[in-house]
């Protein structure tokens, strides 16, 4: 058995939901702790130092990076998260670690030595599941999320994420951003699963099962606060009603309409109703819009246009401009992964938030790989890679390494 | 501070949720325990036999009504439910009771004796906001409600109806229909607060506090099961998506727009959408519809029209056929309640299921009071009915008392 399929046999039954088959692993959580422990493992399994830094974002390096950085050759970095959305595939994510570890495994069998420290890095709360607040981790890291923003946050519990993180051995007084840690990055780049069908596509994807990622779209989040008045459902009269759900109904379709007209993405993917009884009309519907597109001015155009259909000003809970990855990085990778024929790795962008894109905004050269996914599903239990397309990201990392360290 | 004062005070803090200021009082929880203890309470304060039928409901008798009953008396009860829908307000169902204790302090104060002994009632679970099933109570005690089906009933937290009775200290092994309960029962009268503007509207209501029920529209619960595919919202094409959250929109909106070209009313007051995070198309939605209206067919139609428009057939949890109140008992009561001017009192259908509707249905002779809400909001904190009001409905129970006992 490789190390990839050992590694990836032992992460399958961690967090696991067996009713959905999806995996709920949350940031703090019971989970996320044993996920944690697994990569602690990994790394001292190969000699690694394992570090965490005032975020809680995960480290393992092979050589010292702090004495690196002070002369100049700070590390190369790989990495991506172990946390998941609810009821979430087992690529997102889990893909760029376990092929972190495999290429380091891979090279030290080809007895390749790096000339500057190689870190793998695992970052925490990657996906806001628990928190609403995508890529804390390394946001929390660079500064981009306020430490004391961070603490309050709450989950569906009540939970602050200061709490949460207290009861995980973490001391939430430490957050704010962690120079010392940023310092020691020279390069990040991230293996992803790729969560479209642009690889697997004939002509875009060329047949290349690992591609380079060229920018990710401008995204945000908003939510729309809808307001009724509770009321009997059998008794009161259509004329009478203030039904919260109708503007629910115009949000959802209207995300929909406005997406194509802008040529864009719009999702309703999460909704609280109150009180939610069979019988009673409700005093209030949350709702959240996911919206994401090629440019700015349509991203917004979208939103705008949702909150009229809604008839409810929507109040942004996140927002993330276009990043566009390092552009020598990026054709370096492009022509360090050719093919056989020397047709450079084709070249992507994606619709997804990543903690490269928080890295990228910060400054660091940072990259992303992509390997291919036949359905282009995502964020669901049938997610999937094919084993040999796995395979390849791994030969890919390796090689990436060889180029850049 | 009359009875009805101090009795309503006491209820107060029960199950109320410091957030919304609505009532939390779900069958077999400890806010359940609690209204019971109060009613045992009253009813042994009054010198009253208390007791629990097999289904769970309570009963309080001021003489044997076995006896009674055996000698061709059998007893006038009054009452109706403490429980409420989620966030519901103090009057729906404890109005009923609280009044039906005033109304015997009443009668007592002035020296009347009843030829047939008089029986408080209080139903289990008559929202079904736990479980499900409205008027849970009174169906497991006529037989509308299988036993089997009833204890195998489920919340939200996957805890049976058996399970919360046993925890509650009530033996659901002895569920069935109780025929000894229901010889007790001559005649029903249930008091309520109006779930309408009927009696405050100046011409319907002709200026009257209380109203005696006719009839109880058809009405009825569906469960929609709407199923996609969970994929990520930012990188799946809009072309490439199988969101449910569109079709709840096409039943939401559908729902309306039948009721209004039917007569009708229709709802969409609960929904739970799987696996419910901001960035995941989800992978399913579970919406209910309630539809009510005056005649079955028109209701069905609303039925059909709902499933066509979301694509989904749609499942019926509980169907109640429409109800008749008894026509001699409805017009005596009528007369008996007349203003001084000698006008009967005004006589009203509802659009609300209720433990009364339950008995009619099993042939016991039935019948309802309202007293007049001014908004005609109800399961919501904001009912409410007038002080004086609720005076006129205490009154007008007593007298209906001493019209048939």
């Amino acid at each position: 058995m490789s190390s990839f399929d050992s590694m990836w046999s032992d992460l399958a039954p961690v967090g696991r939901d067996a009713g959905t088959g999806g995996y709920r692993r949350y940031a703090w959580t019971a989970a996320d702790a044993a996920l944690r422990e697994w990569f602690r493992g990994e790394g001292e399994q190969r000699g690694l130092d394992v570090d965490t830094d005032r975020a809680g974002n995960l480290w393992a390096w092979t050589a010292d990076p702090d004495a690196a950085a002070a002369a100049g050759q700070p590390g190369l970095v790989l990495g991506s998260h172990l946390d998941s959305v609810p009821d979430g595939g087992a690529f997102d994510g889990p893909l760029g670690v376990v092929s972190a570890f495999a290429a380091l495994d891979l090279l030290r069998a080809r007895g390749f030595a790096p000339r500057r420290p190689l870190g793998i890095a695992c970052f925490a709360d990657e996906e806001g599941a628990r928190f609403g607040i995508a890529c804390a981790g390394s946001r929390l890291l660079t500064g981009a999320l306020d430490a004391d923003r961070a603490r309050s946050l709450t989950d569906d519990e009540g939970t602050t994420m200061a709490e949460a993180m207290a009861a995980a051995g973490h001391d939430a007084a430490g957050l704010g951003p962690d120079h010392a840690a940023l310092r020691r990055i020279g390069t990040f780049l991230e293996l992803h699963v790729e969560q479209g069908r642009a690889l697997a596509d004939p002509t875009d994807g060329d047949g290349a099962a690992v591609g380079v990622a060229s920018s990710i779209w401008p995204h945000g989040r908003w939510r729309l606060d809808l307001r009724g008045r509770a009321d009997h459902a059998g008794t009161t009269r259509l004329a009478d009603r203030e039904d919260p759900m109708l503007a629910l109904a115009a949000a959802v379709l209207g995300a929909r309409a406005a997406a194509e007209r802008h040529g864009t993405v719009a999702t309703v993917g999460k909704v609280r109703v109150r009180p939610n009884g069979v019988n009673a009309i409700p005093s209030s519907v949350t709702a959240w819009l996911d919206a994401r597109g090629p440019r700015e001015e349509a991203v917004r155009a979208v939103v705008a246009d949702v909150g009229a259909a809604a008839g409810a000003a929507p109040v942004e809970e996140s927002w993330t401009a276009s990043t566009d990855f390092d552009a020598a990085l990026r054709d370096r990778l492009s022509a360090a992964l050719a093919d056989p024929d020397g047709r450079p790795a084709p070249v992507l962008p994606t619709g997804a938030g990543h903690d490269a894109g928080v890295l990228s905004a910060a400054g660091i050269p940072t990259a992303m790989l992509f390997v291919r996914n036949p359905t282009g599903v995502s964020h669901s239990p049938a997610e999937h890679a094919d084993p040999d397309d796995c395979s390849a990201g791994v030969e890919a990392l390796a090689r990436a390494v060889e180029a850049l360290a």
